[in-house]
C-alpha cells in the first residue's frame, strides 16, 4: 500500500515523523496516529509535550553519563552505595536491567555504546575519558565490565583492559554460562564450553 | 524485565505516554525514546509538536467526514470528480487504499466505523445521518458499499440498504472473489463459492 493520497498535510507530516522511529513503518505510523486522533485533545497534547520536555530537560549525570533529572543521578548521589566498585555498561537500559536484579550495590559508568568498527563507533565516541578520569582519581577498587557477550563487547573489554591496566585495579567481567532455567541440550556449544572452562567450586550449600 | 528503576521521572513519564499507544509495550517505548534522545533537540521538538498540532488543528470534512486540513476536503472540493457516485467506507485508511487504486473518481463518505454490537458500536455512533442527508438532497445516483468483507461489514451494508432503499438509488457493493494473483487451491471455500455465484461474463478481451 502506498500513501500518495494523504487527505491532509498535517496527517502526512505526523505520519512521516512517526515513521522515522526505528521499527515503525508508514502503515504502523498511520495506525498510531489514527489512534491518537480518537483520543481527547488534552491527552494527545500531553503526549507530545512529554516528548519535547524529555528531550529538552533531560540531563546526563556528570559522574556516570546515566540519564538523570539532576546534574548527578540518583545512584551516584546515593551515599549508601559502594563508590569503590564501578560497573561499566553500554547504555541506560543495562543500568536498569542490573538494578532490577538487586544484586549490585556499587555505581555505574555508561559508555554510551561499544566499540564497533562496522558501525563506525570508535573509542573516541564513548565516555572512556570520563571512565579514565574516575579511575585516575584512585577511589575505584574494582571495575566490572558488564558489556554484551558479542565480538564488539569483547573488543571493548579488551580495549578498556589495555588502557586502564596501568592503574593497578581489580578488573572483572560478567560470568558467561548456561542461563538459569536452561536445559543443557538447548545451550549453544560455545556457551556450554565456556561454562565448563569457568566452572565454579561447588560447596554443597 | 521490570522497570522499577527508572533513572529519571521525565524518562518514566515519556515511556508511560508512549506505552499507551496500541501495540507498543514498555520495552518498545523505552527503545523508541532512547532513539529520540540521540537525535538533535530540534528534531525531537518537531516530532512532539507535529503530534500536538495534528490533534488540535486537524478537521473532519463536513461533506464526507474524511480527515482534512480545511472545512471541505480535497476530494469533496474537486470539481472534476463525479459527485453523483458516493463510496461509503469505514475509515480514512480505506479512502487512501481506494484512492491508491486510481480506479474510482467519485466521492466518499467516511462512516467512522461499522455496526458492531460486540464492540458496542450502533448506527447512532456512525455518520449515517450525514449520509442520509446527502442522499436526501437527490444529487446521488449510486451508492457503493465498500466495507470490510466481515459479518459486521455485511450487517452495516444491510442496515444502510434498508434505511436508504426508499430513495430509489442504485446501490452496489465491492465484488468479492479470488484475489488477483491467488492460486485457486489456496482460496478459501466461501470466497471461491461466492466467486462462482457472482461470475462475470468473459468477453475474450
Amino acid at each position: 500500500m502506498s500513501y500518495q493520497s494523504f487527505p491532509s498535510h498535517l496527517l502526512e507530516e505526523a505520519v512521516a515523523e512517526f515513521a522515522k522511529l526505528p521499527g515503525i513503518g508508514k502503515k504502523t505510523a498511520l495506525r498510531l496516529i489514527l489512534h491518537l486522533l480518537k483520543k481527547p485533545a488534552d491527552e494527545v497534547t500531553h503526549f507530545g509535550e512529554a516528548i519535547v520536555r524529555l528531550r529538552n530537560e533531560i540531563k546526563f549525570c556528570r559522574e556516570c553519563n546515566n540519564i538523570s533529572d539532576t546534574d548527578v543521578c540518583r545512584i551516584c548521589s546515593d551515599a549508601e552505595r559502594d563508590h569503590s566498585i564501578l560497573c561499566v555498561v553500554e547504555n541506560i537500559k543495562d543500568v536498569m536491567s542490573i538494578e532490577n536484579t538487586g544484586q549490585f550495590h556499587g555505581v555505574y559508568l555508561v559508555l554510551g555504546g561499544i566499540i564497533s568498527p562496522m558501525d563506525g563507533v570508535g573509542p573516541a565516541d564513548l565516555k572512556i575519558d570520563l571512565l579514565e578520569n574516575k579511575v585516575a582519581k584512585g577511589n575505584i577498587n574494582e571495575l566490572i565490565f558488564a558489556l554484551s557477550a558479542t565480538a564488539e563487547g569483547d573488543t571493548t573489554n579488551f580495549y578498556l583492559y589495555r588502557r586502564l591496566n596501568s592503574y593497578n585495579l581489580k578488573m572483572s567481567a560478567l560470568a558467561r554460562g548456561v542461563a538459569v532455567g536452561d536445559e543443557l541440550e538447548y545451550a549453544d556449544t560455545i556457551t556450554l564450553g565456556r561454562s565448563i572452562v569457568n566452572r565454579v567450586p561447588f560447596d554443597g550449600k
